[in-house]
Formats: C-alpha cells, structure tokens, sequence
C-alpha cells in the first residue's frame, strides 16, 4: 500500500466532468453525424501495437514521441500515436472488403510530447478514410466530409480549408531544377513558423542557390481562391504529363467541390504540404481565419503507404480532426456547446409515504426514453427543489398525498414556472406530447 | 525501417470492422441509453495514469496483472484496469459537485492476464457509480440499471442478478466464531470453481476448525429467490445490531425491487462474495442463467474506498460490465446484433454526364440526415447495382438522362424491387414521408 494519496493526474492527460463531457459529446456526435452522412462506417483498432508497426512507416524518431515499452511478455509495445498503420494492417488481412471502403473511428492516441496550448499527450481523433479508390471523387468526398463538419460544428465562417496538391508542387520545383524534394519540402511544412529570412537561409542550407531559394518562396506564397489561383498555376505547371494531369487534377477538384456547394471554404495554399512524407497528391489543412490556432487538422492522399505496409497497392485519401484545437477554436468563436447537464423531469416525493408511486411515475417515463430523476435521500420539498435546479431538470412532477388521491400530479415547468395537475393515468402522453 | 511488414496484432486486442463494430455500437447504445434514463452522466478518464494511483488500492498483486512501465519522463505508469481510483481522485477533487453523483463511462481497459474465452488484455467496460448516498434507495437504483440492461439487451430470461450483502454475511459467519474474514471470504470468493472437498479443505487451510468449514459451507449454499431466503436469514441472522441492519436493509431492498418490477431478477446467493476486498454491503454478480460463462459483470457497494483513496467519507455503490462476456452470451443467446452495414441510400448515376445532378441528390438528402452514398468509381451500371447490394442500401435512386429531362428520378425500394418516378422537387418530401 502507498501512503502518499494525493496522485494527480499526468500532464498532457484530462479528465471530463460530466457538463465537459457532455459538451464534447456533442461535438463526437456531430463528427459521427457527417460520417455517417456519407456512407462512412466505424470501425475500431486496438489501443496498443507492437511498435514495430509504427517503425515501418515513420522510423525511430516518431517511436521516440510515444509512450513505447516493453511488456511482461518482453513484447516492445506501443500505444498508438495514430491509426494508419493498424488500418493498412487491416485493410491487407481482409482481401474481400468491399471497395471503396470508407472508414472512420472515434479514438485516442498518446504521443509523449511537450504539451502546449492544443498539443497534449492524450487526445482523441476522428480518423476518416476511404481506401481503394484513386480518383478525383474520392478526394473531392475526403473535403466534403471536412466542410460538412466544419458547417455542423458552426465554424465555416471562422475556418479555411487550405488545400495543395504535392505532385504538382514538386513538377513546378523540378521545372527550376530543384529535386531534392524531401529537404526542400521539410522547409516549406515550416515556412508558417518562420520569418522570410529564415525561410530564405533554411532552403539555401538544404540545397539551393539563392536565386531558387527566392522562386520557392514566391511559388509557396501563391495563396488564394480556386479561381484566383487557379490561372497563376496555368503559367506555372510544367508541361511534364505527370505535373500536367496533376494540374488537371486540382481543376476537376474544383468542379466537384463546386457540385457539394463549398468552393468558399477552400484556399489554395502552395505552402501546404503536411509534415509526413507519405503524402502522395492532394494535401490540405484546416486553419482558423485568424491563424493564431495550430492547424485543426490535415490530411491528404496516400497512395502508397499500404503497399509501404506490405499490403496491395491500394490508393487511400484520408484525415484526422483532434479534439484540442478544435475545442480552442470553439470557445474562442463562441460555438462550444454549453457544458451544462440536463434532465428531462425530476419526480418530487412530498413524504415517504409516496415513494413507490413516485418511483412508478419515474420508471413509466423512463419506459418512454426520458430522463429521469428521483429522491434517492429522503430529502424533504425544498431539499428535493434545490437538486432538481441543479441537475437543470426541465419538468418537476410533485408527487403528494393529497393528489394522489385524485388520481392526480402536479406537473410545473421549471423554466415558466406554470404548474398543472395531470391525471395518473395520462403521464406519457402529457410528457409525449 | 523495419523490414518485417507482416506484423500481427497484439494476443487478446481486438479490431472491429464495421459490421462487427455497428453490432458493438448497438449495445453500447443501450447500455448508454440505460444510462441516460435514470439520469447518470457521461464522465471521461485518463487511460494513463500514475501506477501509485493503483498501489493505494489494490497493492503490487493487481499491478503485476497491468501494463505498467516507466514512461521517457522516468515516471512509473499504468494502463487503466479500472476506473475506480480514477473516480475516486475526480470525486475528491470537485468537492462542489452536486450529491448524490451519478456517473457513467465507456471506456477501454487493459490486463496483462492469460487470455481466455471472455477474458481478454483489452476490453471495453461501461462504470456506473451512484457517489456521496448511503441509502437503499442508491442500491436499488444500481440494480434497476443493471435489471434495465438486461432487458434493454433482450437477456433477462438468459441471465440472474445474484445478490448478498457481506456485513451479513460476516454477521453470520461471527456467530459461529468465525472472524478471519479476510481469508475465510477469499476461499467462498471461489467457491464455483471448486468441489464441495476443495472447498473445505481450503477453508481448513485458512484456518477454520472442519465443524466451522462445514456450517460456512452449509450458509454459503443457501441460494434461492427473496421470499425463499429471507424467512431462512431471519434464522440465521445473529442480533447483532449492524447484522439486524444489514438484514432490514436487505428486506428494504426487496421492496424496493419490487417497485421496480424487476425482483424476478434477483437471486439471492449467499456465495457471493465479489473478489475485490472493498466492498463493504451488498454485493451483486451477474451470471448466465445456464452457468457456463464467466460473470458478465459486478458491483456493490464500497463505503470506504474514497476515504482510503485520501477523499472525504463519502458512501458509493456501482457496477461496471464488460463487453466480453456480454457479446458471448448474447451471441449464444441469437440475440447480439446483426452485424451488417446498413446504408439508407444509394444514388446511381446511369452515365457521368448525370454526376453532377447526382451528387446534387446525394447531398440534399444527406441535408435531411439521411445516409448516402454515390459513385466515387466511374463504375456503370450494373457495377454501382452491385455496390448498393453489397453496402445493403435500403433505395436506390436511379438518376438517368432521359428521366431528369422530365425532371425525375427512378427510386427502387431495395427489398421488394419495386420501382416509381419521383419529381426532382419531390426526393425530400418522398424520403420523409
């Protein structure tokens, strides 16, 4: 037995209350709500893997960022950091899927990182995907699941879809002769963080000369609506099939996003080009218009991580929105729900005398889905009063002797404060009603 | 990099795929809908915690049985294998929180245990704990909730709630001189797993005289519904006065079952002993009525943990089932859900010219809530027909040329094959109706 019992919890970790919980509720159910919307099924993964699955992909450094150790068993394990590997593990063992096959999960990962505002080391992500399809409509569904939930959860106004295509960007630097694409890429994912001298100096020490260091700075300044962007680029893409059917690409895009009716969400953003190195076409990332949030999630095309995996080749676009900056997004703007519980009705018991009738009452409502509470400590009126304004009961049903013999309650309304007898006998369809 | 890709998933972790996961979902939502109706509210925990939060609680046995390490800050951590101390903290932390609190969660657990049928390294569990009521009226609410799941889950036929209350039962034991609770209680804990000789052998190794293994083996026995017990109690019940208040207690909690209408599905077992050794009253087992599964799950009352824990004195009754045996019995019993995706409609596009109306429909009806899917493929005809059956849509809308010239769409009902024109203008008001 330990003698010290005054444990807090680990930092980077939370804990919910129930009128927090109840606010992130809302908001999973909404993620859950669009998912379903669009055909997406939910799947679930295990919460931990051997970490060799995460090894193939991202390489000791990410192994380094996570909660990795070694079991009883002598296994090296790790609690997920993401979900990718465990899908492609999935989507090779289970040949007969039918395709395209459109996932989404609710679950929390672990990464031991520093912790910062909307950085922990617990959170939860909703991961969206469809593997099996490489067309443009498929992408095209990928951003409108993201701007269906950016509309549901009230922030289309207050965020922006940034959005590039990473084949495309990299025909345009090859065209300048730049092909050290992994270094040149790193830099530009940072180029948010950095000023334009740093920008500068950062290029020129992975590679470039000064001169082609200043055409990537001004290509990945190229920021704006499709139909801004859009002739900008016409000039830009090289005539490389390659760069030009990728070009193409962001065209018919523009069409489909146009269909769904949320061209106005998206910016084309040059600089967007997603920290992981898998990223194979389209990329994007969501933004607060304000930018002063990290980004509220990203995602992208991956066309050949699966077969990375050891699976078939298989094309698969996909994203994550966490739960952290999402929520910082939310309070800011004034659109995170209200962290307040609720209760359909409160039956009073006036005496002991009437607890059974009381607890009938309750259990009969309960039959019909409502929310209900009762006394369960032999509280007196008032007593039993003050718990139902806590628990915002939006119904009281007083439950006296004197009633009852009338075969009668008294329902009152606890926002108007209007009271009313109801008969026994008609509860549900007062309630129904 | 590692080179190995065929990388298998952890012994005793699970992954759902969607049919799996939509059966999953369907009982979690009742046991979640159970919940919301008699008024416990969603609360969230770490899945990492402090392991010394474990110590205090279970000693270094239970920590042995967990995924435990030092994470890369030099801490000493625990993969939750349970809930409690977790409640515990969060209850001693908040001490505004309004009383009684009615909590509930789901949430993933993790034991470093030999699997087996029912008893695997990761699991789901719903905790449902009433905190800060000591009376009989909590008991019975626990118990309500637990009967109501067993309903709600199409299994009160298959499964007993077996029932005791350990004051009692020490009260009886002490009558015959019985006081080495701790040890005597440990062996009736695994009676079930042991014949009558194993029995009292091991309770003469905990020390019991042959005469005294023999009485405890005989009041152990006694088993049967609350009418056939209570008379045998009355007997045997010493005059104590916490014994006398453990058995009114008991008679109280009848009553109180019986206003529920659920007392049918109690059994009151006097073997019942809960492994854990803090449950200070009545104690509650739920087993298959055929008895060849493990207990789906159990509970009680605890009044002394979160004082232990470092809280203030504050009483507390609760109970946690799990969904591993849950989804053995249910299944042995046909009525875990069918695991199937369902799709409410699938909208087929004759040739890509049409694609543009198509998503158009698609996504006016995904505005009224409904589940949509449409063509991402280019596929034709008869491909996207095979599609829709394979996802188990429910209609199909068949959007071709000809018909949209006349502004109509084709609506086949899946199931009976039936096929009528719908006017464009009509599709909302069609699937609502």
């Amino acid at each position: 037995m330990v003698e010290d019992k005054d444990i807090q919890k680990l930092k980077g970790f939370r804990e919910f209350l129930p009128g927090e919980m109840r606010a992130r509720r809302k908001v999973f159910d909404a993620l859950r709500k669009v998912a379903r919307k669009y055909g997406f099924r939910e799947i679930t993964t295990p919460s931990l893997e051997p970490m060799d699955l995460f090894l193939v992909k991202s390489g000791e450094e990410l192994v380094e960022q996570t909660y990795s150790f070694e079991d009883k068993g002598g296994r090296d394990v790790t609690m997920i950091p993401e979900e990718t590997p465990t899908r492609a593990r999935m989507v090779k063992e289970n040949k007969d899927l039918t395709k395209p096959i459109k996932w989404f999960s609710e679950s929390k990962f672990w990464r031991y990182e520093s912790t910062q505002k909307g950085r922990l080391r617990e959170f939860y992500q909703f991961n969206y995907d469809i593997f099996g399809e490489e067309s443009v409509e498929a992408d095209a569904e990928i951003l409108a699941v993201a701007a269906e939930i950016l509309k549901e959860l009230d922030l289309d106004d207050s965020a922006d879809i940034r959005l590039n295509d990473r084949k495309m960007l990299e025909g345009i630097l090859s065209t300048y002769g730049i092909e050290n694409f992994k270094e040149v890429l790193q830099v530009i994912d940072d180029k948010e963080k950095m000023t334009d001298k740093e920008f500068l100096d950062k290029l020129v020490e992975s590679g470039l000369k000064k001169e082609d260091a200043e055409i990537v700075d001004e290509i990945t300044s190229l920021k704006g609506s499709f139909d801004e962007v859009i002739p900008e680029l016409e000039d830009l893409v090289p005539d490389s099939e390659e760069s030009q059917e990728a070009f193409r690409r962001l065209v018919d895009l523009r069409d489909r996003l146009e269909s769904y009716g949320i061209i106005d969400n998206f910016v084309i953003d040059l600089s967007i080009i997603r920290g992981l190195a898998y990223y194979t076409g389209m990329v994007f990332e969501i933004f607060d218009t304000e930018g002063d949030l990290r980004a509220l999630c990203g995602g992208g095309r991956y066309d050949d991580l699966i077969e990375t995996l050891g699976g078939e080749e298989t094309p698969a676009v996909g994203f994550a929105p966490g739960d952290a900056v999402l929520e910082l997004l939310m309070k800011r703007e004034g659109v995170w729900p209200d962290e307040k519980v609720e209760t359909d009705v409160y039956v009073l018991n006036v005496s002991e005398s009437v607890r059974r009738e009381s607890l009938d009452i309750a259990e009969r409502l309960r039959n019909k889905g409502l929310n209900v509470e009762t006394d369960l400590s032999g509280r007196n009126f008032g007593n039993q009063m003050d718990y139902a304004n806590k628990i915002n009961a939006s119904k009281l049903i007083i439950v006296g002797e004197r009633d009852l013999e009338k075969e009668k309650v008294t329902v009152k309304d606890m926002d108007s404060g209007d009271e009313e007898k109801v008969s026994l006998s008609d509860i549900e369809r007062f309630f129904q009603g």
